[in-house]
């Protein structure tokens, strides 16, 4: 779990999603060096440790003509995530109380993560990248070429 | 089905997805003038029509706090992509062959699209933004502050 069990002063928590709208194959794992919140960054840095991110077969030949992207859009699962708060007091118990869609926080009904990072090379169904901030072990959903942003 | 269930010349597919290990649950809608991909344009601008995001109960509340943001992200799920592809021929017969996650693409493993947008106003569970390209209809999954990309 990544927040309290316990709800901070002033968060309200709804029944958790149904989560049966449809379904996600986790189709590869993030490697990194945070294994646990306290220590990752709120936001990664393309100056930040360099990241594996391995594909599971059969999406390694979906990698194919990625190595001459300079920047990609990574989404993942936030497996550690509670889905059942709207509104909540991020950071710490001083935070300014607000409605999960004014956050960025892991903790949102449908826990998916997205990131902008800077490709540094691919081996095989290895990708290494700069600029992410998720912990060890965190689920891939997807991997995409930045829009020029 | 977003693609012809033929495949194009030198695509190919895998079996698809397990889709097992999470759950997602639709939030809202995203009402859209677009209502063929045909006529839907590849990227949204701001320039371009204003679309309505619905949001669903019990998660409006989560909406509180967003009115002071200028650029949101919205992720939704592109309901009617193929799963399948690894490598597959874009936009015509005649685009080059690429592995699926050297595109942008909605046919892919996970299907989820991601939009960085421009808030526009906000009614209630109304969300009024420009700069989206998903079809009437489209599931959301989520809405978060974009950051300063």
């Amino acid at each position: 779990m990544d927040h309290d069990d316990v709800l901070r002063d002033g968060e309200v928590a709804v029944p958790p999603p149904a989560a049966a709208d449809a379904g996600l194959e986790f189709i590869g794992t993030i490697h990194s060096p945070w294994t646990s919140r306290t220590e990752t960054p709120r936001q990664g840095s393309a100056d930040g440790p360099t990241f594996r991110i391995e594909v599971f077969e059969p999406w390694v030949a979906a990698v194919e003509g990625m190595e001459v992207l300079e920047r990609l859009e990574v989404l993942y699962w936030l497996h550690l995530s509670r889905r059942d708060l709207v509104r909540q007091r991020p950071g710490n118990d001083e935070g300014e109380l607000r409605g999960t869609f004014a956050l960025r926080s892991p903790l949102r009904p449908n826990p998916i993560g997205t990131s902008i990072v800077t490709l540094d090379r691919i081996d095989g169904a290895n990708i290494f990248v700069r600029g992410l901030d998720c912990l060890d072990g965190t689920p891939l959903l997807d991997l995409k070429p930045a829009w020029g942003r």
